[in-house]
């Protein structure tokens, strides 16, 4: 598998005390389809270069500026194949527009921008561009939920008629923000996040998930967005209805105010002949039901699995996988996309369901209908296309 | 407990092949609070006959139409202290009225009527008898229930924020009424419903129980119902956005085509403190979080559980209770609430938690007004107090 | 299925303060084939007058000794049919054949009996009467534990090779007995237990579900009983393997100082075909995995259930039934099995599941095994036949 | 955390179609400590040699024995840190024994070795040089594992009086050796296994979960083995009854005939204040009683875990951790092991929780007196310290 060289991976933040930068460098490394060589790890300059020395990056490849770092490895002929981005989400659009421009490939994490018109701006670069570009909707990159699209796509539960989906988290229950806390600070910052909190956060997983999984696309949101903790900036509870372009009807509720909840995502969907039912924090299982018949519980790597889910696998059944497999699944799918591109073949399909750019550019729209529903009092307000 | 006489019990629906009529007879036996001694069973003459015989009421108890039940029964010194009324829905209101009317308590399944009109008929009506009317709402007879809105009226969770309910079930997934199954079939009858499906047959256990257990009142609701199965006359799925007067804000599903699910009601409340979880599948146990602690599982009759759980309980922890159970206890609180007015005392109060006329007015109330939201469209709309 | 008249009950034993004798009561109101006429509740004379008032008998029902209740009422016209036996296991064996030989038959709890001996007495002086003699092991009530027993009887998993049950509780963890303590008072105490603890307090349930839904039967069993807590007078925690007459092995747990278990009995068979699961506070629900086949959740009155679970269930799936139901399922099919008697016919087959003296006697049995193993090191000894 | 030189690593088995040679390679990358420069992949050289470059590895660092590599990379300056022994178990003591004379230290699969007299030659070789030995029984690499122990060993739980540990799987339930499938074939072979089938493959490590956890060291067992399958040549079912030095009782059951088990290692433990209770296959969660109060959920990551589970886990709760992060952890605590050894300073104590080769020869001893008790007809055995 990895006879191949690796990839060359840069990264833009993801420095000290950053969570989803150490996520995204271990989800690089399980698979071994990358090296990270070059970095640009933090907004401050004192702090990135600290940050790339504990990372053991070489002094001249760890950049105090994303821009320095893009310009760099564009001419050094072993210059990154590929970046990542995992910065607070204000600085997505420039600094994925900076290195499509110097014909690197891009991984950047969710949500794609904090506007519609920036994130239709990389929608057209990147199409221009003809680089890879994946988005890191990671929950899609667990064998169980690919196995679920399988499943529905394949029109084992029939006619997709209702989907439930939520994500509810509690830590955000009281104003944390207020402490300091790195994590919380930026998250209900709308500087740094844009003009949605709990909505951009996880509500666009949510979101994401239940399309991919379902092979449907939403038509139309009507939405109560709240904030229940005084003195936070953004909202903090996200109640949505959702009309399908198939007729399909939904919900989603993401919560950060929900105490007893961790990082509970959950799906459900059910058509004219059956249903399933995925939890991300049991991510290993996958109830099937038939109507008329019992429930089956379907395992990772257990019997009934197809080949979506063996793709995104490592491990026999009982052996559980976690987030950061999932995650790993989409660098994993990203290489071969990259390797591709660069060996102009077609990439394994399989690999092909790693989100992309027109994915992040869907759940930014989604975020702004959201956000003008709940402005207009609920008003059933279209999704772009 | 039961040194005093049993209460002589009347009927009204209930006989061959109903369900819900052998649930009452079997709850009103568990506490031995009952004795059924007078039925009109059935609509139809004979088939009311055959039924009190099967029951082994006498001949001259065994009533053709409830009018005569009523008649008759009021004018024995041995006639029955109060009737339970099993029938479709539309058959609630007149039989109510005219037991009512003879001085005879009432126990009353729901909805209690199928139009806000008439509901408020009878709360007069039952407020100027002076008896006992009680609404079967049986999952408030859930000792863990209890125990959840003794926690959340408490202040254990803090100001309550985010409701969440829901009850799936699957089983008219396809076009059932259309096999003449006689459950599925007056349930999806406008004729014997009212103009409610789903909302009004499990919608309402939702929203009561939402209320009931989090001492909060929903003010307005937008909602979007949806008739998925071809041929169906009234709504199989129902969502809806809830907002409350404290200013929580909630969701509440409702569904009788997500196969995989039996009858799934759930509730979940969360606070500025904490959250409770709930299922009715798994009753015995209610999920306890305190906002930075980990979760607790309370078990019925198990460690921590207060008055009001521990009155509605027949067996130590592990020993499962269930939904008879939970049935019988309504009854049995029915019964204090009755010995109660017939001694002229104050009642236990632990059993005033009965469900009761305007409960069941209430949920006639928010039946009306999810209605009319889903008709326009899903415009936020006042629930009648 | 009530038409014909009640069976008219008597009672010994549970009287003020009893768990058990209140759970029989119920069980036996539930399905509506009992009427509790006659009791002899207490040793002591005045309590048993009191309990029999709170329970309403009549004065002249309201026995002092069991012994004066067989004599009078098997003079009586309208005497009992038959006698519940719910008291401390040392009274078992003389009440049980008092009733005997007055003609009634008897509902017993287990174990039947505190010797060998005195069981195999039972067993003969019952097959000479004729009568019914059922023994209270519960748990062979549940719908799904005779829906395993079917598909496990019907070679759904073929060949029986591992049986694995367990019953742990964790209530005697401290010394509850010395607190005074009813329910601890008299299980650990070797004058009114006999002389197993834990083992015939609730290892003998775990030893007849084994061989209730497996069909198979132990032929020999080494044991090593163990007594953690200080001051106490028998086995709290018994550790048994098993192995069985067809081949099978097994293994059987039963503690009472287990903190964190309530009554959680428990039972895996697994066969050359497949594998089932139950557990008692699940009672609702049943696993059936087919080798090379994902689990399949088997759920009470749901899609797959046969006619042995149909048998003993009374509501639609989702609506749980629990403890009391099963227990009710033991007095219902005595019920049946008294008529068959009295009417001279065959009982319907599905009631002859209602376990017999001879079960009974076969848990007396399995435990003085087990104490002789156990005082002999564990060595390998056979269980009578 | 990885600004040190990644440690150079060797590997010995772990060729083309090995499960766990891949299984080690991810862990060792996963925390970024471990650099794959060489390896004797296989034991047929040419399979070894394409193994080796599919893996990358430079062809003069791809051997074709172990030996050979011993030998080369301990005469290399940049030769390899330390050794990882994958292959089938009779290869073990050989192997080891070659690297720990060649100087290099060893990070070896369980079980150790297939005789007590080669374990004990190994710890003894291993005591001499002074060199890092580890032993990868990798479910005391989980966060919640290390939390349990730290729980119990500081007194939580109280004393330590029962023990109850089962590993059961399915996938042995027909004759799969037959097949040719890899794993299956050299599992059930006495020439590669040794002696003890399931026993050596997974009731090794349930045995030393239990170990680990609980703190206290099995004095004696009693067991009583099986071979279900026809054809088969070792165990495939083990039922053990344990006691412990301290005077705790407990059970061990292993079996890899237990269809609907995939991997469900479960451990639970039970003190004279509490319990706890750790599935393999949620492995993010461990329950815990405190005796008279409701249980707890712990979760990795969450509320109320010490500093044995916070040094074993990387992401927050509720973002699920598997298989692959536990076996990492052991690869990151050998790492640090090796590195104070290197460094000639004491390491993290949370470290030296990784499993020495004490550990794997006391397993060794453990698999001989359960073998020879059986072969006893269960006599009480001792297990050598």
């Amino acid at each position: 598998m990895n006879s191949r060289r690796r990839l060359r991976l840069g990264m833009v933040g993801g420095g000290e005390g950053a969570f989803i930068g150490a996520v995204h460098r271990i989800a690089a490394r399980i698979d071994d389809h990358y090296e990270l060589v070059a970095g640009a790890l933090a907004s401050e300059p004192e702090k990135a270069r600290r940050s790339g020395e504990a990372l053991g990056l070489a002094s001249d490849r760890n950049y105090e500026t994303y821009q320095e770092m893009a310009a760099a490895e564009s001419k050094r002929p072993d210059g990154i194949d590929v970046v990542s981005i995992v910065t607070p989400n204000h600085i997505h659009h420039d600094a994925a527009r900076c290195f499509l421009e110097a014909g690197i490939h891009v991984i950047c994490d969710k949500p794609l921008t904090t506007t519609v018109k920036r994130a239709q701006e990389l929608v057209t670069l990147a199409g221009k561009s003809g680089l890879v570009f994946a988005v890191t909707y990671n929950y899609s990159g667990y064998p169980m939920v690919r196995h679920a699209r399988e499943l529905i796509l394949g029109g084992e539960i029939g006619n997709v008629r209702v989907i439930q989906v939520e994500y509810p988290q509690g830590w955000l229950t009281d104003l944390l923000e207020a402490s300091g806390q790195k994590q919380a600070a930026w998250r209900t910052d709308p500087q740094r996040s844009g003009p949605a909190g709990c909505l951009g956060d996880i509500g666009t997983h949510a979101f994401h998930l239940a399309e991919f999984a379902s092979g449907q696309r939403v038509a139309e949101v009507a939405a109560d967005l709240a904030t229940f903790v005084e003195g936070r900036l953004l909202d903090d509870n996200v109640n949505i209805l959702l009309r399908f372009a198939n007729g399909a009807k939904g919900m989603l509720w993401a919560s950060q105010v929900a105490p007893g909840n961790q990082n509970a995502l959950r799906l459900r969907v059910y058509g004219s002949k059956g249903g399933i039912e995925w939890s991300q924090e049991q991510p290993n299982d996958l109830a099937l039901t038939r109507h008329g018949a019992p429930t089956t519980q379907l395992t990772r790597s257990g019997a009934g699995i197809g080949a979506a889910g063996a793709h995104a696998t490592r491990l026999p059944g009982g052996h559980p996988e976690g987030y950061l497999e999932a995650y790993a699944q989409l660098y994993t799918d990203a290489a071969e996309l990259i390797r591709a591109k660069n060996d102009s073949r077609d990439p394994d399909p399989a690999a092909a369901l790693v989100p992309d750019v027109r994915d992040g550019a869907r759940g930014v729209g989604f975020v702004s209908s959201v956000l003008a529903s709940s402005s207009a009092n609920g008003a059933w307000t279209g999704v772009p296309a």
